[in-house]
């Protein structure tokens, strides 16, 4: 039965994944009910505090539930959240096998889910297409294992690694698909990062502008002494929040006006904003996933301080020199060429005329406990 | 018969490719000779002053040769250079069909082989396979279009953009299998160039070292003030010739001293090397390509003064940051990210776990009447 | 909006398809529902009887539905069946834009369900991903627009074509994995046609044995004389219909057997069944596809008489020999290679170590009008 | 050095196999001289009685040969037959290092190039390349090992394996690109194979008529009661030699007739000609490799009997039916289906909207000694 329930759990992840995007900080579940060969219900989670995928294969199931098999790519929950717990529908609908794709490490669910349906009686399997499933939730595992979002710093360069002109011009490195694919990006994370000098420099939106519409993630600002002027477009939370983070000493009367923006302002760090509180507390608000989009000297600080899960670089095939251009990693000198940080799991992709070089950074071994 | 044409010329091209490499200042050619679906001779030229890919194909084929066809990728010569014609050797030899790559543009060959062998009676067809049959010699045809040399830009840079540390360590950008076809590409250019400062830091031999050895360029030194010190490894000519270009203003004494080691000092420009005549002289002297090795102020100038006909980006998968870390492409400061220099053509090929990203120029029109 | 438009229909295709070989006689169907760029509903129809897809998706989507888009691959429908028509629902749920990919040919739909949803103030566009939609019901279209099913005729031959030894020995042609592809075009289509010949000689079940169950067809046997034993397993109609076709002359005796067994019995034809009359008659009964599994002779038969929508030739890299053999088309003999029937469209698809060569017969203009 | 010498032996196998089919019953082989990474000089065994591949390479070395390396796929001969020892020239020429792609195993050189060599103070190294050397001159090892020619089975079917109608009409069966493949065959095997049947039925000539010419094969007739006429285009033996294997019991006027022609005729075998004495009377006379194009009786004989080393099926996307149509395997009945001769190493190739599927009957364990 090996191989059907292979079939069977592909289209279950298929069904997660088109869901991509929009369930944070829920992971991607997809679920199939199947009797007899044929498929009786199908379900995808599709936004927090909506059904579980499994709630929704089981509605579509009907009567028919009774003495299927379900698929799910996630261990259902067996607690009471925002909605009821999963394990529970399963039994009451009649279904007698559950066939699950990777165990939940959410402790409110972590084998708990599995422990119940077999209990009730139904045979449970675990670990069909387990990568593909653990994969899928990469950012949500991450998460619930470190207690930190899962960090892609994303920049887009020349050939020569300029982002900008010495005069900060930047209009554009890349072409319409590689920036089109940004916007993609800020859609399928829940926070995008910047640095007050790009707030000014550029005042940027941050929304995710697609044809079509798509979710906003929440915006991120690090400002050390609170810099950050009331009249960007930052300051329109009705569109998306926005957060900023600035050091102890940052001027008290900019917090208050900010904060009467609806903009919410936290301090940590000295000097410096320090980062490993900020994503501790972006993980602690439930922020799975942060897309950076910072300049040379915060994507410095942000790879030496071991932040970044995984590396964006968008590069445009032209060479743009300047001795004093603005390159995609700049602070403090290293000394030798073996400093380099070095990327594992690189890939390639062609956007357009543009390729993007993605690849996570070696030794990255930070959690929230250190 | 054109498909079996096109068969035989790509068996042509085969063998010339096969040279490739070895044969400057001449281009690459290959022939075959062929008889009742028979081949009869085959030859590649393999050396300048010895015998053309004709004279090989002929002698192989001996008094068969009568009432065959011959294949040659690139015109017969019909002048008295280093070795007779080749249209009177094949004239002779009772060859009744000569079909033919491409034309040579040699102001000495031109169409006058084609020409002299239909005077004798010899059925000529002219232009099978010849994309590919000028393709093959890209420098070739570029030095007898503009007089100048083509000239591959080469650098191996982080994906920040990053080919040395601050203080200069650049040990290593790329692993082996980049820095090995590094050497590939000195055997396949007859020259390389540095700037002095390369030379004062690195030491570079410059020199081909392939396995089995290669072919070692000529080494050329741009170095405005002649800083260039007496105990180099370029000093030694015995491994292989060193041109060095100077301003007007440099050093007499320390010419001398060069000129007895051996080494040719030129002097062209003011205030700096004057690049336009470099490439001119180079032209000149029969050097058909160079490939340059130089640090970002080197790069730039030859990028900006339109110098160069093929960028090659070795990258590596790394990030090495450092706000004053050398850059691939220095120099002055563009105002404009649109003042970037786009490249065309552009190829990715892994070398290792590196890349190397090829790419041409665009707007590069200058030519050696300007 | 264009692009996302595609992704999304792209979306609802993967789920229409997702239930392959369970909807007939409806057509596959998928339905997404997006609201600003986020995906608040998903369906697919399931099987007949059960709801459509877009009433699936709406009833995900709930309140939410209000002022969102609709995608669904085939145009809503706008009739009383066995379900209320879907314009109503998507019309009284407030949508504000529906996209779909084609046109339903059913001339109960047929354009009356955009016209509805368009008097509704609806803005609709039709066409996107047009041909994909259209190809993923190629056997509805098929049946639709001719009245007949869309006939695949399978066979397993060796590379000499043979089928069966002279004495009839056929196990195996093919490996495990070409015969389990069997069972899975059985799954897909709605009925499985074979000759008497093939039943006395074979005994076969002609049921769906996969791995996990599987929809088992409709059987048909082609039976002249009604030679058709009472003792095989296509009398035990618990387990999926029988249909018998023979011609006018056959035993009444036989017939009142079978009928009694539960099997159906067809009288059409003189001296031989008359296919044309079966297949319209399978049309006529709402089968829209048959997989037939038959001998030479009803091969030649299916397609001199211009029945084959499709063919799938399973190929073993074997030779058999064998003057007497049994080749997988005999029939009449034609005098000139000339009249062999070609195939377009030919695809091949390895399958273990053997080849699955599909096709279709050029020039079958069949219809049920004729 | 060993990568470097994988390179330079690549370029001796391309030599080598540029004279695929012209150098029967000599292997083909290739031959590169290296000095200081410089190819010096190049060849390829042309055609029987003309040098061999070092040969050329030596001679267009010249003097510069003193210190190279050769690179040779073969190894060199060491016995005096149509030409001097190649290992004697070798010597003579200064080479300081031979490096060998395989060994020969002709009786006459079977390692004594190699001992000659060491003995002269050669530096050799054999076996780079080793497996592409060998599958090179696949047939070539074939013969020396059993003593018989490599045998191709070719045929020409529809997907239901018919070669003709039952009145004998091929034409034709499959289109233009097919049969120009067939050409290409026939010039690169030493002989044709046809039954007398064929040649009655269809006068082929069993030349080689590709654009621009070919060499045409032994035309070589299975005729057990010498029914060949005497007018067919292979008495024209000016064109190429024509032999018929025919019984002792044959017509010895016939004989005499067709002797007069200028035909060979062999008899061996009572009711039958004998087919291993065939083969071995083929290989003895220095044929390598023999392409069957037979009907389907001589085909089932050859396969039975075991003569096959490879088949060749091109097969057209079409359908015959045809009860008494013609199959490319007849001969006697098998009674089961696993009495199937399967194929090995199975390739599928496109030629135009044909394919050619070859592949290696198993357990074709057949020698000269059994
Ligand atoms: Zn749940
Ligand atoms: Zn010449
Ligand atoms: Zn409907
Ligand atoms: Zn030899």
């Amino acid at each position: 039965m090996r191989d059907r329930d292979e079939e069977w759990m592909r289209l279950a992840l298929t069904f997660a994944q088109s869901a991509q995007g929009q369930t944070s900080p829920n992971p991607m579940v997809g679920a199939v009910a199947v009797k007899e060969g044929r498929m009786i219900g199908l379900g995808a989670h599709l936004q927090a505090g909506t059904p579980h995928a499994e709630v929704h294969a089981l509605a579509m199931a009907g009567a028919e539930a009774e003495g299927s098999t379900l698929y799910v790519t996630l261990e259902p929950c067996n607690h009471f959240g925002r909605t009821p717990p999963c394990t529970e529908k399963t039994i009451a609908s009649g279904v007698k096998r559950v066939v699950i794709g990777c165990i939940d490490p959410d402790h409110r669910v972590a084998g708990e889910g599995v422990n119940r349906l077999r209990e009730a009686g139904i045979e449970v399997v675990v670990g069909i297409l387990e990568a593909a499933c653990l994969q899928l939730n990469e950012a949500y595992f991450h998460h619930r294992k470190t207690g930190l979002p899962f960090v892609t710093l994303k920049t887009a360069v020349t050939l020569d690694g300029k982002i900008a002109t010495a005069t900060g011009d930047s209009r554009w490195v890349t072409g319409e698909a590689a920036r089109a694919e940004v916007h993609r990006l800020r859609h399928i994370h829940d926070a995008v990062l910047v640095g007050s000098g790009t707030v000014l420099a550029d005042r940027p939106q941050l929304t995710t502008r697609l044809a079509g519409g798509g979710i906003h993630p929440l915006r991120v600002v690090i400002d050390s002494q609170l810099r950050l002027p009331l009249d960007t477009p930052l300051s329109d939370v009705s569109v998306a929040p926005t957060w900023v983070f600035c050091t102890e000493e940052a001027d008290r009367k900019r917090e208050q006006e900010l904060v009467k923006q609806g903009l919410r302002v936290f301090r940590m760090g000295e000097e410096e904003v320090d980062l490993s509180r900020v994503f501790k507390t972006l993980g602690y608000e439930g922020i799975l996933s942060v897309l950076t989009e910072c300049g040379g000297e915060l994507n410095a600080s942000l790879l030496r301080g071991n932040h970044v899960t995984e590396v964006k670089v968008f590069m445009a095939p032209k060479l743009l020199g300047g001795k004093e251009s603005a390159t995609a990693v700049s602070g403090e000198n290293p000394l030798k060429m073996a400093e380099a940080i070095h990327l594992t799991d690189v890939k390639v992709e062609p956007f357009g005329e543009d390729l993007c070089i993605t690849g996570k950074p070696l030794h990255e071994e930070k959690g929230a406990n250190h």
